[in-house]
């Protein structure tokens, strides 16, 4: 094969360049394909459809992880024309063990292990998950999202370990309080934990629910805490996204009376 | 007729300029009637109510969509007076074909084709929400918040987004997890979704709850998510509402040393 | 009487001048007395107390509206001396009709028709609701809640607006969609409503919960609204702390190189 | 012992100063020892853990405290080494009576209770408690947080104030509305209190709730302020975090005209 012709795969298999329609063509029938993936996953649950067709899903999802697989041999072959893996030996390993390659690696090897008689249908949803964060990369605009999260990343953190804390703290005060009157739903420190995350985070499905005074006065500073909960994210995010704005609009402005530029 | 009455009709059915007490008249009668319909359809699902007077809610109806209809037509014959539909028949195809006035078309069609036999008693629904939307055009200060929306509409797109890709994956996890348990709950990956939308945006009826461990842990940091998707929306909002605070306070300012007007 | 007299009484009543220790008495007084008469109404409510101590609740409750009549007479007698009300009769009749004195008739005339005989129990609430307003003059810290949302009043009454539409459209397709297959709890667009407001705030009691397959998707769609209309006030109220904040913060500045003032 | 001696005690004790690795050790095990006592007294609670080997959690837990004790003493001992209680006597006592060093002894003092016959169980709790708030000391990160939400406490308290009386309000209009259908769940207003905060949190566990229409129209309302209960902390923290970040930004500008400092 022709160096160009590897270049040409290359160009195919990358996020196309405005006016390559060929290459548009192939992101969009890859994205169009991992989408089918994920319908034909989740209708294939539905018993009354499998049984209708349980042929198809089979032959689909073979045919599916046969274009990946020589999407995935095609890309480790091609990548060499990108100046990150020019290297052909240390460029390739590279690339293979990039976070992205990896998950892509995961979306066909269940299949693949299935074949040679290893059955890992959980795996399944691994694929799931792999295959969506393949779309991501078509997705340009959460990066706007991920930026804020990302800047806020140490303060949301604080906020996890808070909630750490307070998972524990409620979940101990109210097993002693409750344990004596329902020994069943609050059994233990860890089994009341379940009854602590959906009263913090206000689910509230109602299987299980304080019925002493103790244990109702103390679940009532709970749920008031856990608004606590909700608001310190929703402040935290909130001025993140406008961090965000306000960066983007700070550009260098010159003084009027100079014409020197003015640092804000 | 002369094209002054007709002129008069456009100026009656319009929103009221200062001072045109009989304009003003005019749209407070149709505010009211829209009103009147929507109570008149929720009191009449009231099986009592429904009963005491069955005929007064059909001749309520009738009269209502016969004012409707008269409304409808006299604004497709005197809204050639609009610049915007001036042309005698292609103006008058684009007012017909705008938003609003199909939605006015609606809010009619379903009676006038239950009168020719067709009944199509669940567009009732569709005729309230034609109604509603109508009185949209009343609330200029809706407008605010439609902005700020606007504004953020690509953000809140992306919200959707990861909502989305949450509840898939957080079904098809979960239905693993439960499906051996609760057969019938977590039956397909569809019907778990019902239990993570439940979960993420913290209703929690209680209908659908997991009942393994595995379930409970995974369900724990479903609802802790669901906080975030709180927490996004929030976000983006408040800076959204900032921004537009912002944008009417930035008038022109003028230098206070040399006069001159400074960009802010 | 002295007219020094009155004066002094006048200023008892009133929130005390710094370094007037009797009339900060009198104000500690007043507080405490409301507070235990809404401790007094609260316990009164719990069979077992209310049996222990019958008449110490009855007297302890004529006693207060004792105290709380001969302040009011106190007030209307005295309150000449405030320049707002120096008119012997236009300007107690100003004051008797102002919404706080309204408010202090109000938490003393049921008890005294009681008195008379009509036994009037249930505005026993409307007189706790009378003594908690008029807590609120003791609390000026509360003026800065009030501010920002008085400042933000028109985007929340539009919120309301957009909550009650919301509403009232969701409880309709609800209805039509779960009235045949649960008759009992969606009877009526009214009675769905019940459904649809527990939905809306996420509060998901459990007690009605859709059951059809449109039900679930249409309910899904009215919860990930109900997101929504959490985000929206919190977003308004946000930017209104905030711009509360930054006006406290911004008094006029000077020019450093010329001594003239900077309008911000 | 010489001063060298309780000099380098003091360092090991203290937070490591850079360089230090072995202080920077005993700063880990002591982390790790409260880590391991907090995951003991969660899995001492589950049945099956502590009959596997319920000597082990005793031992270890003996352990600990004699560890913790041996802490105690040694920093009483060497912290006349810190200027803040150089005095051997009067800085020692401030020292034993600062908060952290009463936590410090809360979490020791129970088990040495337990030794000379007294049983309090329940203070493993607050033996947790203080486990954890000891922890805060390394978490430097957790300041940020601190901060905002004591830059804000009085803006916070008023929330309290106000979801106070909210639920003073609401559960007494809500016990006459329900009493009289429902009195069992509605038996007092302090009994009906649990239903209100169970609402105005959203958490609706689904145990309680309202069945006349009054009372479901009085729990729509309520529902609907609970959106606000959450909306207020939202948007003030919204607004501290944005403060904080500015602050940390505006640093001394320099005119570019003259050169000279402006004051933000």
């Amino acid at each position: 094969m022709i160096p160009g012709g590897r270049r040409r795969v290359y160009e195919l298999l990358e996020l196309a360049a405005p006016g390559d329609h060929a290459s548009r063509a192939c992101d969009i029938f890859i994205i169009t394909l991992i989408c089918a993936n994920v319908v034909a996953l989740i209708l294939d649950s539905v018993e009354a459809i499998h049984q209708a067709a349980p042929l198809a899903f089979t032959i689909f999802e073979g045919a599916s992880v046969g274009i990946f697989t020589i999407e995935y041999i095609l890309r480790v072959w091609s990548y060499v024309e990108d100046p990150r893996y020019s290297h052909p030996v240390r460029g390739r390993m590279r690339l293979v063990l990039s976070p992205i390659q990896l998950l892509d690696l995961l979306a066909i090897l269940p299949y693949l292990l299935l074949l040679v008689g290893l059955d890992l249908r959980v795996l399944r949803v691994v694929r799931l998950l792999a295959r969506a964060a393949r779309l991501s990369r078509y997705f340009s605009g959460l990066r706007t999202l991920g930026n804020v999260i990302h800047a806020k990343r140490y303060e949301l953190f604080m906020v996890t370990i808070v909630l750490g804390v307070l998972l524990v703290l409620a979940s101990s005060l109210m097993y002693f309080a409750e344990r004596e009157v329902q020994p069943e739903e609050y059994s233990s420190i860890p089994a009341t934990m379940w009854w602590t995350i959906v009263t913090l985070t206000t689910v509230g499905y109602g299987d299980v629910f304080p019925v002493t005074s103790a244990g109702r006065l103390l679940a009532g500073v709970i749920a008031v805490l856990g608004i606590g909960i909700f608001a310190l994210p929703a402040g935290i995010l909130g001025s993140g996204f406008l961090e965000e704005v306000q960066q983007r609009q700070s550009e260098p402005k010159t003084c009027p009376h100079c014409g020197l530029e003015i640092a804000d």
